[in-house]
């Protein structure tokens, strides 16, 4: 995720990229060189008072313990989801993450469609809110060397559409149930992860949520949200690529939806960014912050225990 | 739905209304002057060497007894889903259907727009099927004195989702989860009914279904089906009730979706019967037979039992 | 036409088919038999003091001269477009039909869509128009052997547009201009027609319409209008043959719109006819007459002058 | 249109803003603030050495004398359209920008959109091109004050669709026809320009292509074009602000299209600019060029000359 968050923050104004930290010498001269800045160690970044500000973009492993020494140097934080892959010790951290400026990479909640759609809810176009449809697939499944270190469906991928599930609900679920299946890649399967899954929340006032998902979707990033309530529904669609459409003999035609993340999220990447900026300065809350990524790891981590056991989690009593 | 399907025969060439039978006088002569009928007995009706088969558009409770002695008097049967709201007696049932010249009446499986689809699914359009997502939404929650005799939301109205997702799953579920809340009526949660539900379906493939139902969309009749296999996905929508857009400074607008299933099924209702004249002639086999009425109540009964107890229905135990 | 008019009169509720007239005795019969009807001359149908009304389908050049004959002795008539294919003949009629019981056959005017977008334009939805925008175009070019005596082009085809115009605009053209060309099928320039038209025409007030022909839209019976006004545009498109969109890695796809008018226009046909049997029964006044019937006419003839001299009609003075 | 180029230019990897040149000191200053240059004079700037290209957006009066002026400093050249508002002497010029590193603002040209239509012409999706539609409707009326130096609807506006046409049509228009009307806005017409007009070109072999025109929609920025050939139809749609749909009973809405050019060709300005950069270092030819300007001029001359005439342009006789 560097690759997308250090030229973007190289971008974005009111940000410099000072210096680049990356075990892999050649990816940091690399990205150095990209974004105007010289490689250094943590270490040397972390003294250096001239450094506002952190992204933490590297192994999952390493977020909390990143993030936690930035932030007693007294930097803000920019970190990519998730927090952690152990939820009873990202709990454990909540405290220290108090008021910190600190921004979670949660993009969705930075998209501009998405957000049309939150406040299309939130001005009551559709009455109340009654139920949600998250759909998040894929476009190819991962490498399968990435699947051990990823935290899996659940914690990497899926945790995007609970903390979706978390803002649009606005509300907690407190029940979970995912059905999940290993049908795109077997290796997949082999190393204990799934590929395919359903999951259904329920909040305490009922509300109910059905999340989708698959690493391999076969048509591209297909990424959307519909929303129904007591008086319609609300619905979030894959920007197209291009406007035209073409008509023969065959029928109608129209170009692929976005293939990535870093096509379909771009203007979220980039408002995300800026709001870390402002973040950083001190001149707003954080939209997503730590909090949200253990809420969102709790629940993610329930999905596998869902998996694995063939049964409802009731997470007042789990937790 | 005898208003349905009574004019409904009448316009279907090959069939006449002979006889209306109806407990309550007003309407079974109202619908004979519309047919061009005789108002009768069953009893009479049945009788009848001059009557070839029966439309079985009764109370829920008379579905089953009646269809069997319409066979037994070797008349053809049509029959409104479901078969009964009881699994094991309905199943009781069942050899007494076998090689009947009866139709059930599951109209999804007429419709146009689904029968595309599958024929898309069929032709390996998207490669594997490796998921669904059913809409099947109502548009307004039906009088509460309608919920007791119904059979409630899983067996008046999920059923028919119950069996379009066999018919595309092209395999039985295994494994049956639902959540179900009460959030459009409070009646009819008094009435120990539910409202708004998902249900997730897992084959012994691994192949997942998703079953969206509320009784109130508060924007008409939604009726939609998404299936994503390992090459794309194919969704079937809903049509749209004229082609004009109004385009002003406050952004687009469309007419509304279909506001009912008379509206929205018209061409499924003529096909479905042009079918069952088909079958009453003997010149084809039944397209949704008594089994499948069967099948699709134990799921819909499993998705009560589901609900209800907070857990997973493990079918092959289950039954 | 008489293949699509004939069995429609036979479905619609208030008419039957008592004769077919058709010179060529094999089509005859097998109209008849389609429609529960009797072969018989023009001379006997309209001796017959049980027939009430007549669908004159005949080729254009008898349309005029049958249709007084229907109207002498005190029948109804329904008529096929163009009235005639001399202005000068039609106009001379114009007081045979005035108050009479004749329904012109321009079918875009009982068409939902096209009447959907007038309710629009009527309710103010787009403020006052200005302008519009009408496409037609056929899926393939007719053999050439059709072109000699049906009018060209103009007459026979643009002449729906221009009755369109003038219902939409609901403003006469005072001006008029045509370009032309012969592109699909050199045989059809040959014979003296063309293929493929642009005309223009602008109305006292200045209000603008274009509307665009070919023969052969390689994709279908293309049938669209769009209408501009002060505050906003209204467009109703080609209806989908059915809901279903096809994501793959190669984009997106769905079925082709409808390919012939008998498809497209199929509910025009029926609400027609029905009209016609209202008419017939002296219960409402004809939306489309011989009056609307000339005056489109007159603009077909002024398109074909436009094309050959390349120069502007000013339909004031041309008169 | 300073305002979109400046900052844009300041953000193009390759292209540096080192002087605004703009006799309102205000403006001037507050446009050197926001990118970054100095104040200076055109002499000034023209004498820099270090000065490589030139952004012309001055008055359209302006464009020819300072775009010769630059050249013969031998700096690149960005310039507005129109190239002058007098054709003739557009015409004469010619010979000094041959082989010149000018662009000149045509920006549809560098329109995704427009390109991708483009390209899928140019691949045979639609066999071979037969006729053109564009639209072109600007969202609100200029301020009166803007007519009388801006070159009127056609030199200012329709410039921009002539030379698209141009582009697609790939072969020069030999007629031409224009009808005009004063709808939108009195004023414009007594200060002797119209406001709405529809323009129909025709090539040597036949191609036609309709231009729509008004300059005020009332819906937005509305820029559409479809091109139809033997085979079938493209069409490029106005992008959508965002994917969110709401359904209710009143039926379905979406966010209105983009409401300026800022907004509707960001990416073209922006591709654009990197285009001039990539032409400005001498590597690549200009796509649009003055000879473009000057033809487009011609045709845009002619729609005034056949709307003031009321006839066809013949425009072989004509030139």
């Amino acid at each position: 995720m560097g690759q997308v968050h250090g030229p973007n923050a190289a971008r974005t104004r009111g940000l410099r990229i000072k210096y680049v930290v990356d075990p892999r010498d050649g990816l940091a001269r690399a990205m150095a060189v990209r974004t105007g800045a010289a490689v250094a160690t943590l270490e040397q970044a972390l003294e250096d008072p001239g450094v506002g500000g952190v992204l933490v973009c590297s192994s999952t492993d390493q977020h909390l313990e990143q993030s936690l020494a930035a932030l007693e140097k007294g930097k803000a934080v920019f970190c990519e989801k998730p927090v952690d892959l152990d939820p009873e010790r990202a709990r454990r951290a909540l405290p220290r993450f108090e008021g910190a400026r600190f921004v979670l990479g949660f993009n969705r909640r930075y998209d501009p469609h998405l957000l049309a759609l939150k406040r299309q809810l939130d001005s009551g176009a559709i009455g109340s809110l009654e139920s949600l449809h998250i759909v998040n697939h894929d476009p190819a499944a991962p490498p399968a060397g990435f699947i051990p270190t990823s935290g899996g469906l659940f914690k990497d991928f899926t945790i995007h559409d609970l903390d979706l599930a978390r803002w649009l609900l606005d509300e907690e679920p407190v029940e979970l149930f995912t059905a999940a299946s290993c049908l795109v890649d077997p290796e997949i399967g082999r190393l204990g992860d799934v590929d395919t899954a359903r999951t259904v929340l329920k909040t305490a006032s009922g509300r109910l949520c059905v999340i989708s998902n698959t690493r391999r979707s076969g048509c591209g990033y297909d990424q959307r949200v519909e929303a129904f309530g007591s008086r319609g529904m609300l619905a979030a669609g894959n920007p197209a690529r291009d406007t035209v459409r073409t008509f023969t003999a065959a029928g109608e035609a129209a170009a692929p939806i976005a293939g990535s993340f870093a096509g379909r999220y771009v203007d979220s990447y980039r408002d995300q960014m800026a709001h870390f900026c402002e973040v950083a300065h001190g001149r707003t809350q954080p939209r997503t912050g730590f909090a949200d990524g253990v809420a969102a790891l709790v629940l993610a981590h329930g999905c596998r225990a869902s998996a694995d056991g063939g049964r409802m989690i009731n997470l007042r009593e789990w937790n």
